[in-house]
């Protein structure tokens, strides 16, 4: 590493020796978030925005081709119907802001801030569902919720924060446990083959459950400290809601039925899950296609030459602007080995240099964000080799996410032997499990470990480590986010 | 009209006669929004919020091609920073929703839904700008505020609504003030070119500028009820802001200096803009380049041939789902005269039906929204004549609004005019003005209307027509929403 790169990133801490104040450095240095005058709530700033609308888009076009459409619902909730459903409002309540005066005058009920919108949309439901013609209905919204918490971390936990929830409602059972499972499989892509983030997929047991779900379907990563992170969830909650809201159809055998629904959501957490998975200790690390700028071209400028190394760059922008989203960096403030380092730290996939030697060589170099040096590269065919090398990046940092996360899965028989791979950091600890919650229960206690997921298809094996009666499911245990 | 017409139109009353009445039931019918159970707060349902889709993408991709980013900043303004600008909260506290407990716990400090965001934007700018590198500060947000307001209107004035808000920082006045009218001509290209809505483009007196601006740029448009709409606005702030939050930056010249700043503004108040705009007793009327669904095609299936039918539809659909957004309406519950209405209720520009007959002679019958009958179109060619036809509904759109905008303004040399002219709902009416807001004051008290606009490219003739003295601007009055 030249001087230059070791004064550059001496501001970021080692990711494996300080990995919690590794990860704050990232967030700010790389601009991605920052602290705001507001206790809990962060500033998203336009590069870590720019991954939200990366994520958004993807979403959303997958939503739209199953049939789901946008909507919006108010930002307030009369605390009369965020009270109408009994379990809902148990878990919620205790983490509500509450609205109690519009201008000077005190209002004669308080409002929350949404936490979720169940309670706010369910009586709308209720009003445009009649018929088994009506279903099923398949709204989201993208919007910020506000949970009050105590203590707060950019982007992993915040007061308020940015999600999408979606609310379904269905004529049967089935739809809208496939509805659940639609859902969770566009998750499952999003996180796998955009994010790069190998994912456990299953549901939760009913101790971790949304308040009010049915069944918590959930998709749960692994960081490097090893603490597992919930990353989307899929909720089925049965009628549960639509008998408190009132939520009724006529069927097609024309009789009164009410709905079953489904709510779902991921938050901008995912974009701290992604700089905890790629990021190292030059700085953020991102797959290209997340990435908002994915090749940036750097010309080297030397005294002589420097109008046709810049020309040349510019063409070279403008040819690969239809294969990838490139960034010229042609700033004459910064030198190339602080531009250098500046766009590693920003976690820039790809990058080419060019100098007035390469500009007579008719060639450019690349490197990649993941490692293996410099590489000099043809112009002819360079289209090839930068799609060529984001895939190279997009796979190396699956691939890599994947060797750690597999490499971090034990399985334990006795309580003795959770305890220890919990207390020893070996990530997810795989158990019987018989169904008790007080069995879950020793497990928490004993270890600070939390059930994070059982698997969608589950064969459970053997016996509870706790009771010893036969497994009823297999049951991921991990320290959590 | 069929009698089947009559009936399904009968639920809308007439534009011309009960204009308000007209505007609610296509709201509601039209499935655009719908009331909620939060008092003055509205749920826009999925057609509405596609329009809003509609010009987000629109606007995002003019933005970003001008050099802005998107971000988000906390929905919450400690009442603290509320107040650091004097004039500004003077004009917000009084409609602002009051957060006073956190869970169980009463805060420390009162914490506003934010009204708009300059309070809490600012202090952030103060902390990332340090130097004339870093400007100009180019950001924006697309979220939801909320004004505690006493009497709503779906869309046109409600509690909480949706918007963008930017807000840029500048080392100088000269480009602050570019950035307003960068952000002007946009708007102005979204409202005429985009939603076929006319406008006056100028400025504001001092007496209707937003809450601590030194100038606010405007965009009117003229209701057919001959009441002003303003439809965008961008505000000149000058060093205000930036001496009240201490946003400065080191200039080239090495001396500290106040930075320039502005912040601008489009609503989900657009959608009523564009319903009362374009709407007629049938129901919505939607300009091509902004309608969810441009085409929708109906099969008129007999009692033979109906497969065929169906199967020339449906390649219908999918040949022109490059050309247009299309919707091929294949339900068997109702039939094509019941789909006829509710299409032309929604207001899609173009219908394409399409029948055993029409499949024989390889041709379908074409309907434009905005009238002119049946005409038979050969499926040689179809693209360019759907084409076509969404260009002259377009078009037509535009000059219809143009064309009662045009002939609703008139020049008013004396009070007793001004009076009448609005008294007789003539629109725009065009004086001279001294200046003096008493004498804009009179105006007001004695017509109900106010002053609108001052056009940008102003050249002021004659004098005052209340205290005679000579005018310094030409202001057009109305009566507003």
């Amino acid at each position: 590493m030249s001087t230059e790169a070791q004064a550059f990133v001496k501001e970021i801490p080692s990711k494996a020796e300080h990995f919690s104040d590794w990860y704050t450095a990232v967030v700010l240095k790389a601009e991605l978030a920052d602290y705001s005058p507001v206790r809990g709530c962060m500033v998203i700033r336009p590069y870590g925005y720019a991954l939200w609308e990366g994520m958004q888009r993807w979403l959303d076009e997958r939503f739209k081709a199953t049939g789901h459409s946008n909507a919006y619902f108010p930002l307030f909730v009369p605390e009369s119907l965020l009270k109408k459903e009994a379990e809902h409002v148990e878990g919620f309540a205790p983490e509500v802001a509450w609205v109690t005066h519009g201008g000077a005058e005190e209002l004669a009920e308080r409002l929350a801030v949404r936490p979720t919108s169940e309670a706010i949309i369910m009586p709308m439901y209720a009003k445009w569902i009649q018929s088994y013609r009506d279903l099923p209905v398949l709204q989201l919204q993208w919007n910020s919720v506000v949970r009050w918490e105590k203590s707060t971390r950019l982007f992993l936990r915040t007061t308020e924060f940015l999600w999408h929830e979606g609310h379904t409602a269905h004529a049967t059972f089935e739809d809208a446990d496939r509805e659940c499972l639609t859902i969770l499989e566009i998750y499952r892509q999003l996180l796998e083959e955009v994010l790069a983030i190998p994912v456990l997929v299953g549901r939760k047991p009913p101790s971790e459950r949304f308040a009010g779900a049915d069944n918590t379907y959930t998709l749960e990563a692994l960081m490097p400290d090893s603490q597992a992170i919930q990353a989307g969830t899929s909720h089925f909650l049965g009628q549960r809601f639509a008998k408190a809201f009132g939520v009724k159809f006529l069927d097609r055998d024309n009789t009164e039925k009410f709905v079953w629904t489904t709510s779902w959501a991921v938050t901008t957490r995912l974009i701290g899950t992604l700089i905890m998975t790629h990021g190292d200790d030059r700085g953020l690390g991102l797959p290209p296609r997340i990435a908002p700028i994915q090749v940036v071209i750097v010309p080297i400028l030397g005294k002589k030459e420097a109008e046709k190394v810049l020309d040349a760059a510019r063409a070279l922008a403008l040819r690969l602007g239809t294969v990838a989203r490139v960034r010229l960096d042609d700033r004459d403030e910064y030198t190339p080995g602080w531009k250098f380092n500046d766009w590693e730290m920003r976690g820039v996939p790809v990058r080419l240099e060019i100098g007035p030697r390469d500009v007579v060589a008719n060639q450019v170099v690349m490197v990649k964000r993941t490692g293996g040096g410099k590489t000099t590269v043809a112009l002819d065919g360079i289209e090839q080799a930068v799609r060529d090398a984001l895939d190279d990046v997009q796979q190396t940092y699956h691939a890599r996410a994947k060797t750690f996360r597999d490499s971090h899965m034990v399985e334990a028989d006795t309580l003795e032997e959770v305890e220890k791979a919990i207390r020893d950091r070996r990530g997810f600890v795989k158990t019987g499990w018989c169904g008790d919650q007080s069995c879950e229960d020793v497990i928490r206690e004993r270890t600070g470990a939390s059930p994070r997921v059982i698997p969608l298809d589950d064969a459970p094996e053997g016996d509870c480590l706790v009771c010893g009666k036969p497994s009823t499911a297999t049951m991921y245990y991990a320290r959590a986010y």
